[in-house]
């Protein structure tokens, strides 16, 4: 187990929660005027429901730099207030050996995340220097939760170990270049066979999973498909079903009755197979 | 032929040039303090020389704030120096619809690109929202330049159209979803063989062309195999060949020695093959 695995893991023990809040922001959708106060009230108000926080920079990009000003003030927020949840700064970045230096350094050292998702697509030196720090986990984009997933990741190839889906050849690649423990793939909840699979092929690598709530996906399968053989290992990522439950002035308080509510029912499925939290 | 791909058109024209400058900082190897600074005299001495500027994100991402405000400054720059040059945000965004619909307002809108690289992993949805402003290019990663991009792009696959490689197939899913006319891609001039198959496949897309002078690819093969049938409609891309031609504070007046070397050797070729520019 890398440091960042430990971390994680401490973060849903002491919880009790596999429930990720992804934070993106809409000002459209927001009761009130600034962004950082909007996350501040929703992170007052999830802090010891969940373990993580998942801000996804496009949306603080199509805010300029005040947007980035806000998500610089979040990330300072959650560290002072929460200091047990992971951050996962959620930028999909990827790009040639020296442009994917410079992102990790970006969102590492300069945005602080304790984790963050990448996009593989262009092979291991874009990927690799993610992984320079164990204590920074690293979750790349295996099979996604939308739709036109399908288009590339679900397409056959043939390898030597015989033919398959390239989603799997990739988290394949993924076991190979993950020499300190600490690489993790996103695999979405909205496909469940896909889910099995890729958890089957990668059995203690954690997952950060998305498509429930608001994208539709199958909650009971996800937790039982995604977790680890301890019921660990996965991070169930909620974000307008969340952060958006309740338009008003109580939207903070409606969100923290939705992470509850799926924190709860996440627990019973692990419950119903004997995978109980240990006592705090 | 879309807005963007005769703005581009005309780029190239009036300059008689196919070079873009990748503007990628690096503190460390820049003779001034400031990369605006840096940016400002690069732009100024190759103005004229070369048609498009290659701003890489992850480089002033890498700078926190500053660097993001520098990068505002620089684009702000070329559009007042050098009206007609096409500023292209090197960016390799990809995520799920509503996140890309993000994406797309912040690089085009909130900086003003004038065109960006996108990571077309996630299939459809993740690309069609950049693409609904058809005075805006948006350049797909097909095939990169560096080692890696051989790990995933090159894999066979089967389809209804027989086997063929990946990138193949994304170069002919991105035909498809070309409606506007202002989709290109993204192809190394280091492997010649895969730049003439996806030029014989999308004969009219403009291309992006990255991988000459540090990287070592061919010049003459990128320009022969990866130009359109009238020797136009492709970007060459130098990036640290150009820019850190010299780390003296002659570095500008190295940069546009180096710009202008790069424009002849690739106006030879193009001469060579009876390609001339229209006099002026």
């Amino acid at each position: 187990m890398s440091r960042f695995t430990q971390r994680l893991e401490q973060a849903s023990t002491v919880t009790k929660s596999l429930v990720c809040v992804g934070l993106d922001p809409d000002p459209a959708r927001m009761p009130v005027d600034s962004v950082y106060e909007f996350n501040q009230a929703i992170v007052d108000a999830t802090a010891g429901i969940v373990c993580a926080y998942k801000p996804n920079l496009a949306f603080y990009e199509a805010l300029g730099l005040p947007g980035l000003e806000d998500l610089h003030k979040t990330i300072a927020h959650i560290r002072d207030s929460t200091p047990g949840a992971i951050i996962i700064g959620d930028a999909k970045r990827g790009d040639i050996g020296p442009s994917a230096q410079a992102y990790a350094k970006a969102l590492f050292q300069v945005w602080g995340f304790d984790a963050v998702t990448i996009n593989a697509w262009g092979g291991e030196d874009t990927v690799t220097p993610f992984l320079e720090d164990e204590t920074k986990g690293v979750f790349v984009w295996c099979r996604g939760s939308n739709p036109g997933s399908a288009d590339f990741q679900d397409v056959r190839i043939t390898t030597d170990d015989g033919p398959m889906a390239l989603y799997r050849n990739m988290a394949l690649a993924c076991q190979q270049w993950d020499t300190k423990g600490n690489l993790g793939l996103v695999v979405g909840a909205t496909v469940p066979e896909q889910l099995k699979e890729i958890r089957a092929v990668c059995p203690n690598m954690p997952f950060l999973i998305p498509g429930v709530g608001a994208q539709g996906g199958d909650l009971e399968a996800a937790v039982r498909l995604g977790s680890d053989s301890r019921g660990r290992a996965a991070l169930i990522n909620s974000s307008r079903g969340i952060i958006y439950a309740s338009s008003g002035r109580d939207f903070a308080q409606a969100a923290a009755r939705e992470a509850e509510k799926l924190r709860t029912s996440i627990n019973q499925v692990l419950e119903a197979d004997g995978k109980v939290w240990p006592s705090n």
